[in-house]
């Protein structure tokens, strides 16, 4: 089982001239594929996500503005401040997470490695909690 | 060989509550696979691109703000406003590419079916001119 302890954010480098240029290459930066994108643009001060997965692993970043991403394994939570496109968090299986659109003009952008499944979605945190318990058994 | 005349923007559909999302699905929305990303911020009425590719396929998403995309197939140009995260431009390779950052806030999305390799990029117009001719020959 993943365990927020163990999440860090990953750094990628920026090319910047008068614009910045901010590259993620699969197979290098990140080692899954890319089987779904979606971008979010949130509200100030949104609340977002509120969800774990069970299979699917998701890739964040944030492009424009601020996101705050809490992160949850049942046991700890951890909070990551996604303040510049640099910064990226892998977020695997089993991990409850919320994201807070704290900047006006906040862009999350995130990369999957399965396409969308309903099934795969754990929506309340007794059946998060619970989840985490029968895996752990 | 590739022309603008055949260029058309992808639309995705978008799910809205208090913020937006927009999902784009590889095998579905698009055929290639993902191998890099990359984000740009552009400076207000900042000029990039200036390049074709001999091989490699990008997909730009403008995910903030508004991008100007200039396509050039030699012989015709076409211009496509990216003014939502909704569309999408698939350039093709043999293309001839220019953006303009209209709008504060900028932000580039771009995905491509190839890593990054400098031998494919052509970085001088009368170079790609050249290359048409030859290609066509």
């Amino acid at each position: 089982m993943n365990n927020t302890e163990d999440m860090e954010l990953i750094r990628l480098s920026s090319h910047v001239n008068s614009g910045k240029l901010v590259a993620l290459e699969v197979g290098k930066d990140i080692s899954l594929p890319i089987r779904r994108v979606f971008f979010v643009s949130g509200e100030l001060g949104e609340h977002r996500g509120h969800h774990a997965h069970k299979v699917l692993t998701q890739i964040l970043v944030c492009v424009n503005g601020l996101c705050t991403v809490i992160c949850d394994d049942g046991a700890n939570r951890k909070k990551f401040i996604l303040d510049s496109s640099e910064k990226v968090l892998e977020i695997p299986p089993g991990i409850w997470a919320e994201q807070i659109y704290s900047r006006e003009n906040t862009v999350l952008l995130v990369m999957c490695d399965y396409p969308f499944d309903e099934a795969d979605y754990i929506r309340d945190y007794d059946e998060f909690i619970q989840y985490r318990k029968e895996q752990l058994t």
